[in-house]
């Protein structure tokens, strides 16, 4: 397996996601990392504080020296950028990206790939609220899950490289999945948290005089409502039926609350609350989560 | 208005709110601050800790020299125990409590006191994962906002009292609120936001593996899923029409989301998001939050 020392970068899209790629490659001291970025001035800037060492231009030429291209553009710029550039990628190119909804793209990307390319997919779960290169961290890596979805096809040798970059970075665990796998789950973990917060914050009981009345309950319950909607609109809309899905069973369980209320029934109420403690203590007990 | 320094406190219910407005109370160097707690050996914790003074037995017998009494016990047990201790309370006692929802308490409670007593109902938007004396802190004051729900008949001496009390408790402001509005306001910045955590948790999608994919939005989604379910079970049963409306509310929203997404509404998914995003800007500014 390549060295991390004397593997070249290239990050496309220097936003929250790919600022934070830079920033935790730099801490590597990997041989380069060359950023390319549609805004130049934000190429500039990573690049005036030391987080890209070279800069690519929209004629992708740079490219050619890049071992590893990681793609973080949105999901749909993802696939133009391979359509436009791969005659620019290095013949044994591995190709990763960071995009929270897979659906086909592994295979639309792979038809467009020339033989000895290799695109390994995955993304870390990692992010934070806004966006863009200024709220790029390195520290978002630490101790998260980084998902790999490994495909017949890929090159181990690749695969390897990508988990124990992961790991390099301060993930905690690398998990591999299918591409269907992980976009049912992700429309659970991650899909709905983001469609709950944003519809608490729109209800209609939403007021002028709301903010003299909230506490930490609703504070962290719409944390997640301040997202990039022309990100998250293609996220939930290439991943619908799952998302769908999702808000199905949310409703579900809201409607059982209404009917225990309705009831009176003390007895499911406590016992819907001693259900999700339990639950949640598992989830985020000391081994499982950061 | 009685002097800090002069007045005697007593503090029913020494759990995560009670515990608290010892430590804040003693931080604040009150004349006496005497404790009641069904369980003699948290009171007698307490003690040894230097939160309270004294500790007042069953027989309610210290509650005499009580200037102020706070009464930190769940909704029922709050009457039983107003019932039962009366004959104890000083002629001129300030009587307050905590209670998350107030519904036709206050007027109870006012049928049940002698001439002269006064019951100025509030509560510190405040609280914190968990339960019991052991996760009480003075810190849960810091920032928040304090409730008094201000009704004729109170002593506007006391009102002046309680809301002094709480800016030095460190509250960030006080406001004064009827019962009803009180209630159906606490359905949706309180009581909506702990059944969705629930609710969450609670999901048919909830697996094993779910541990692996996770980030901060599920789990911020998730935080107060942790709730005292004994106490909770109550604050919703008492609020059951508000919470049911607030249910009904967010059920409406979660149906929009679910027929944008069906129908491939671009514009109309990225308009929630951006509704919301500048929305809880509005709530959350520095002029207006912690």
């Amino acid at each position: 397996m390549k060295k991390l020392e004397e593997t070249t970068f290239a990050i496309v899209g220097l936003g929250l996601i790919g600022g934070s790629y830079a920033k935790a490659l730099k801490n590597l001291k990997v041989k380069r990392i060359i950023g390319m970025n549609r805004n130049p001035v934000v190429a500039l800037m990573a690049k005036d504080e030391g987080y890209i060492t070279d800069i690519c231009e929209a004629d992708g030429k740079l490219l050619k020296e890049a071992d590893v291209i990681i793609n973080a553009l949105y999901p749909k710029a993802f696939l133009e950028f391979v359509e436009q550039q791969v005659q620019n990628f290095k013949a044994d190119v591995l190709l990763t990206d960071v995009m929270g909804i897979k659906a086909d793209f592994p295979q639309q990307v792979d038809a467009i790939l020339k033989p000895g390319m290799d695109f390994v997919s995955g993304h870390p779960m990692a992010g934070r609220e806004g966006k863009g290169y200024g709220q790029s961290a390195a520290e978002i890596f630490n101790n998260a899950n980084y998902i790999v979805i490994k495909r017949e096809g890929n090159k181990p040798e690749n695969v390897a490289f990508l988990k124990e970059l992961a790991m390099a970075f301060g993930c905690k665990r690398v998990v591999e999945l299918t591409t269907k796998e992980h976009d049912a789950i992700i429309a659970y973990t991650s899909n709905l948290p983001h469609i709950m917060a944003v519809s608490l914050v729109n209800s209609d009981s939403m007021h002028d005089n709301t903010k003299y009345f909230i506490a930490g309950s609703f504070r962290d319950a719409t944390r997640v409502a301040d997202i990039n909607a022309a990100l998250w609109k293609d996220l939930f809309l290439l991943n619908k039926a799952n998302v769908r899905a999702e808000i199905a069973k949310l409703q579900a369980q809201l409607t059982k609350w209404d009917k225990a209320l309705e009831n009176g029934d003390e007895k499911l109420i406590v016992q819907m609350m001693e259900d999700a403690k339990h639950k949640r203590e598992d989830l985020f007990n000391a081994k499982n989560f950061r």
